[in-house]
């Protein structure tokens, strides 16, 4: 349990608050975003280019990892932070999402997920237990349980059963967890000279350095699709077998905006003040501050990258698209407004010229910048709940916290 | 006539030579390498990362970039220097060796080459005029005249005709330059307020300072195959009309090795010491140093950008495939002996990784490595001028400056 967590100033007028996340690899300040690594790396960009954007924790996906390199291999090279040389804070998915959105390759039962890999069409099976064992040796700082995420709409008996499936998982992942740090305090008092040899689960190698490292936190996920009760149901439960951090799941699947927000300002109001919480897979600029005003603390979407690559800029007068022909010519920045090495530099026109052109570049420089106005506006959003001037921007949100 | 070349050290068992040619856009230490930017990029890197390699002048393509954006585009856009942000040297090539590298897509005749865009298929010609004219809207520093470079083997005839066709050429191409240098020089004195109106190129725009900034360089390039005749002949056609610097065509064809270090050492002797050489489209890093060992000063090659975006590595090994099962758990960087930054940070394993996976990272990274290999084995070459030590090295190339 590596995972410290202090809340150091709470707005006034919302349920917002900025907190510092302490993690085996450093600290986050809240309100965060994480960028998408899928693969042990976000889509054209270095690790130079994350630490200069401020990145301060990636989200890496373990069904990805999982596939390819695999998690094995990323363990005996010393886990994933040694693995993409980024020895910063790291958050992996539990790769249900990823196994259960590939549509017709995945079948959820009792004890877990059956998928076929998009790779190559092998068979593999997921459970509760398999997907901590999968993190574990990642190595990242924050894991998450395994759950059911169903799409939107889905039927009360859908959600209700997922629902309870998740709590399930919950508590069989976090069985699993303790046994595992049980065993690994074992291992660590063995290492010290005091165990018997031959039960390295890493066969020949040598124990790594990192197998004696902090554990990882490990945080439940609060399912219940849009429905109050079930989630207030899902949130008693999760909180109950207890957890790090806890997560928002099932939003951004579908659902109208205002749902997603009522659904987060109600689910928040359920999850304890002292722990993090974190909304998977949101949202829109405009998200990130809606739900901030109501009490979350990490996100995580693919929406700057995968928007950049299709040339989707975000900017301070909204989205374009700088592949249309009306910036052929156009020789401002990407955001008038923007500081980012992008936009000091490089002009719509040719910007416009590297999308129609097919070239990396084009993609790299639109990555960097959506990166920058995502972590840019959460740096703005903390400073204004630090000087207790955030409820100005969201007047419409209930404070009650 | 923007182009001072000055040379400030020579080799003494070699003809290598160690120089400065100033362009508009700054200084150039020769013998130098530039990286290929096509389309205005080179492909994956950032003009950051090219000015954090020290990259001192960049190749752009002519055809390319006629063809998309548009050179009326990027001269309405203040020139290529501007529209890429690259405000260092940059040159660009006539466009005939893409166009005739078409195959099937080009015709040769004695006005221009005919082709069809290999984006849409439309037909276009170029002709030596519109190669210099292009060039001009782009508005480079070091510009090429439009040369037929046939392939490797082919027969005498061939080699005759088009060595002889790209000697009437070149006298075209500087006979068309000079023309517009006057006419430059008029809308220089008239844009002072002599002139009359209604005369500006560039349609409704007002004149870009660009349109007064120092002209480009214009090269001659040398054509004959292999045979010494005709290189001695195209040489001294080439070198009576008179250029700015010599380039060295044809070659990296297809020839053998040994045939290609000939005809460079034989060709470099016909050119005048006081011009900068350039040998267009080569090569290996030990091309590079045997043909600056026969006087060689600029080189251009796709080579380490090519190669690294297919997982080609140069090192101070050899080249290694970083794609190879082998690597899968290396955890040495690419090359050991390397400085850059990604063999400070990066592992094979991961480098491996990110190729099978497709990640646009693999790309970068390997690029970035292989252009610093090339570009450092050119620093510590130049060094040895300097020092005078080459010949330790070349102990084969004969002397004879």
């Amino acid at each position: 349990m590596g995972l410290k967590f202090e809340i150091v100033a709470r707005d006034k007028g919302t349920r917002a608050r900025a907190g510092r996340i302490s993690t085996p690899h450093g600290v986050v300040e809240t309100p965060a975003f994480m960028p998408v690594g899928t693969a042990g790396t976000v889509k054209g960009m270095t690790q130079e280019h994350l630490e200069q954007l401020g990145v301060q924790m990636l989200l890496a996906n373990t069904y990805h990892l999982y596939l390819r390199p695999g998690h094995e291999t990323i363990r005996e090279l010393g886990g994933l932070h040694r693995f993409m040389s980024w020895p910063h804070p790291i958050l992996t998915d539990s790769g249900g999402f990823q196994v259960m959105s590939l549509k017709g390759l995945g079948r959820v039962t009792e004890d877990g997920v059956y998928f076929r890999s998009h790779i190559d069409g092998s068979l593999h099976f997921l459970s509760p237990e398999k997907a901590v064992e999968i993190q574990l040796a990642l190595g990242a700082d924050i894991i998450m349980t395994l759950d059911e995420c169903v799409e939107y709409p889905s039927s009360h008996e859908t959600l209700l059963r997922a629902t309870k499936l998740t709590g399930r998982w919950a508590r069989r992942g976090r069985q699993f967890y303790d046994e595992q740090e049980l065993r690994q305090a074992g291992i660590g008092s063995r290492e010290s000279g005091v165990g018997t040899e031959g039960e390295s689960s890493s066969g020949s190698l040598a124990p790594s350095p990192e197998s004696l490292a902090p554990s990882p936190s490990l945080f439940g996920i609060v399912q219940g699709g849009t429905d109050p009760a079930l989630r207030r149901q899902s949130a008693e439960e999760i909180v109950g077998i207890g957890f790090e951090g806890y997560a928002l799941g099932g939003l951004s699947v579908g659902e109208p905006k205002t749902e997603m927000y009522d659904t987060v300002e109600h689910t928040d109001g359920l999850l304890p003040e002292e722990r993090p919480r974190y909304l998977m897979g949101v949202g829109t600029p405009e998200d990130l501050g809606e739900c901030v005003a109501r009490g979350v603390d990490l996100f995580d979407c693919v929406l700057p990258t995968r928007n950049a690559r299709n040339a989707g800029v975000f900017t301070a007068e909204g989205k374009l698209v700088v592949k249309n022909a009306r910036y052929a010519r156009d020789e401002q920045p990407l955001d008038p407004q923007c500081e980012c090495f992008v936009c000091r530099r490089y002009t719509r026109s040719y910007l416009r010229h590297l999308f129609m052109a097919g070239e990396m570049l084009a993609g790299i420089l639109a990555t960097y910048h959506n990166l920058y106005f995502y972590l840019d506006s959460l740096r703005r959003i903390r400073q204004s709940i630090q000087f207790g001037k955030l409820e100005r921007n969201y007047p419409r949100v209930r404070a009650g916290h």
